[in-house]
């Protein structure tokens, strides 16, 4: 029997993690060099490498009972707590009533989406998931190319709205962000909101990094400056290491009713509402107190750790640039000096580069430009800098915090291996590929080209 | 700030639990009768009332540190044992990799909504959380009336097939059916295959409720006869009393490999995939063992036996005719019979005869015909059977299994107060509405009759 399926899905991409995946395991099992059976350098997949917290597994297991449905929304008790955890740590004084707990970040952003109309913007480059759900949905967008600081500027912001007829505009700012790792400081957001104001652009900010910022007090919301515009969305995946868990929540504007309204109808239809024991735990998640606190404290600072050592050891190479990043575990890293010597070697898109550093002897793997919402041409990379033993790493830095600039590099070194073998594997990519083109030959480089 | 909403989710309506939900509230905080303090007999939720399994429970917590993301697909261990859990309880053969775990079946359902081109098949009744799926998906749908028996036929399906022009027909079959509590037989699935086949209609055959099928060996799945057009959805909230741990599952058709891989696409874009730690308590649901064995008996027997008792109790008022259960913990009551005193007592739609018994002093709630997909005026209601404490009726079931009828209806009495008295509020109810039809006179029941 043959099935049709609608047109609309057929189009979109798969996403880049599915994709990505896919790649790995083909590549993986292509090797046929013996010394590579352990796989490749996780340059790709940002995963926080870290144990639930111990209150947050406690939390499960005391509620593995709870068989019946939770309601809509959000059990009550999970929504209070989420609005005190919003007020401690990010200053915004939100209703419960304003806060909507979905099955991950990623599915309440999708019903966002279903019901706003309007014409989204997306700044590039950005987090790979937005923009196969923008497509899935037809709705229109228009890309927002970031500034050589790789953020977008409220000028451009302001320039391209006015070209854009939609009655609705609906800005995604992740902040802080994915792929770059940097966070909008206050002056930016506000400059920001002005252009929004006046343009009447609604923002879903996805804040889902929030709280791993290493100079936390940097960090502000966007729902601090454009209460009566912004969407926040955050939820248990990044800050506190449960992804798995699949819980997010949405804090919706002041004065939103009709879209909360509307939003608990589309949730009703599609899902009914999230696990109802994983709700239980992530009340142990939002909570205030010391042990949380310090949870946030020792993998933000881990984070950066990591982050720095991978920073300084890329700027190193001449001719490679990356932001530095301010929060996350990415970092977006600029190839394009090499783009010449690139494509001397077949290197010709930046999926063909993720395709060489992939190769044999490199096996190592980063999200490519493409992957990015970027140009196809655009040698840029993310890599995140999570490849290590989160649960080993966050003793250690119990025991031993470190506090100097050598203590940091030991402690990446000691917990880390991967990332310095992942990092010496790139100089060698980098140092042939330069040594390649010098030599204007394309002998040394056949190995790394990927023929399909 | 106002937010313009898509029109599409404007115009469907609030799903029907969710309604009901809103509706119980006011009434029950409207009510100025101090005894009714209670609330009301609840024959409207249907949700299982049974603790959820100990060996579920026990894996939720023996997994509850497990805070990476899953597979998309559902992780390879659950897959396999739901795949052998499937061939031993339905006697269905399916490879593993056509099995994909989803958070509820109401959400795989949605997701194959979403990706299937064509035209919605909806039986009328039907369960209340089709509708506004497809509406919302502004998919093109045709009712299929039962007949007298409550079970559509195959001549009015292929006659109503004959009309659609679309090339792409899909059916939805819920078997066992909510709300009627009946199960299509073999030789039914079989004409009805018969005309699927010959009309290239696609099934989406929904059998949540197969493993309460009372005489077990009466169940058929639709993947048995139609296995190259049907798509099975099951999972844990009815027969595992998880509704609340959200995890359903599909089963692709064999050869749909189009469509299996479209449709990991649409997860991957909308959530990713399932709680993990609800991943691997589902494995221990799934599996085949004596404790899972005498869980799924010992449930169904209690459901029987409720149902029996519904059943009895209402089919001696005269005038009420409801179908005899074969699986479920719902029943279909046909209270068209006193229409006219219905109209004489200003209950002119089903919507109103709800309204009417959720007043004092009958305080009963059940699902009246518009949330069924019927006419509004086709005064027929679901009754769901499960107002009573599921832990202590297991218990008791286990210590004193009731042999004859005379120790069934003790084990009601004893387990299930609720249920009895509100059965007795509706008796009350259906002999006011005959005296007052009766006696020419709409005074005694001017106070269920509500205004707004």
């Amino acid at each position: 029997m043959k099935f049709i399926v609608d047109q609309q899905v057929e189009d979109i991409e798969m996403p880049e993690n599915l994709k990505l995946n896919t790649f790995l395991k083909e590549f993986h099992s292509d090797c046929t060099h013996q010394e590579c059976n352990f796989g490749f350098y996780g340059f790709a997949f940002g995963q926080s490498p870290f144990p639930v917290p111990k209150s947050m597994q406690e939390a499960l297991k005391q509620n593995a009972d709870k068989g019946t449905y939770a309601p809509v929304p959000g059990i009550s008790e999970l929504r209070e707590t989420i609005s005190s955890y919003n007020k401690y740590y990010f200053g915004i004084d939100v209703d419960p009533k304003r806060i909507y707990v979905g099955p991950g970040t990623k599915e309440l952003l999708y019903n966002l989406l279903e019901i706003l109309h309007g014409t989204v913007i997306l700044p590039s480059p950005s987090w790979l998931g937005y923009l196969p759900q923008i497509r899935f949905l037809k709705k229109n967008f228009h890309l927002l190319p970031t500034r050589p600081n790789k953020k977008i500027s409220a000028y451009d912001l302001e320039k391209l709205s006015l070209r854009l007829s939609d009655r609705q505009k609906i800005l995604i700012l992740n902040n802080p962000n994915n792929p770059t790792g940097l966070i909008y400081d206050e002056s930016e957001l506000e400059e920001i909101t002005k252009v929004c104001r006046d343009q009447n652009i609604t923002v879903l900010s996805d804040e889902i990094y929030a709280q791993t910022t290493y100079d936390f007090n940097k960090f502000v919301s966007m729902a601090k400056i454009y209460p009566e515009g912004t969407f926040v969305t955050n939820g248990l995946s990044k800050s506190h290491s449960a992804g798995g868990y699949r819980l997010g929540y949405v804090i919706f504007p002041q004065h939103a009713l009709n879209v909360k309204s509307q939003f608990k109808k589309i949730l009703a239809t599609e899902y009914t509402a999230v696990s109802t024991p994983i709700q239980y735990a992530a009340i142990a998640g939002f909570e205030i107190n010391k042990e949380m606190d310090e949870y946030f404290e020792i993998t933000r600072r881990i984070h950066q750790i990591m982050g720095e050592y991978t920073y300084n050891t890329l700027n190193k190479i001449e001719g490679i640039e990356t932001t530095k990043p301010q929060a996350t575990y990415y970092l977006l890293a600029d190839f394009n000096y090499f783009k010449s010597e690139f494509c001397k070697s077949g290197i010709t898109t930046s999926q063909k580069l993720a395709e060489a550093l992939i190769q044999h002897p490199y096996h190592t793997a980063i999200i490519a430009g493409d992957g990015l919402v970027l140009e196809r041409t655009d040698f840029s990379a993310r890599l995140a800098y999570v490849d290590y033993d989160g649960s080993k790493a966050y003793e250690y830095y119990q025991m031993n915090p470190p506090k100097s600039t050598s203590e940091r590099e030991e402690f990446v070194r000691i917990n880390a291996p991967r990332l310095i073998a992942g990092l010496e594997k790139l100089e060698l990519f980098f140092d042939n590929i330069g040594r390649n083109a010098d030599s204007n030959s394309q002998i040394k480089l056949d190995s790394v080209i990927v023929s399909r």
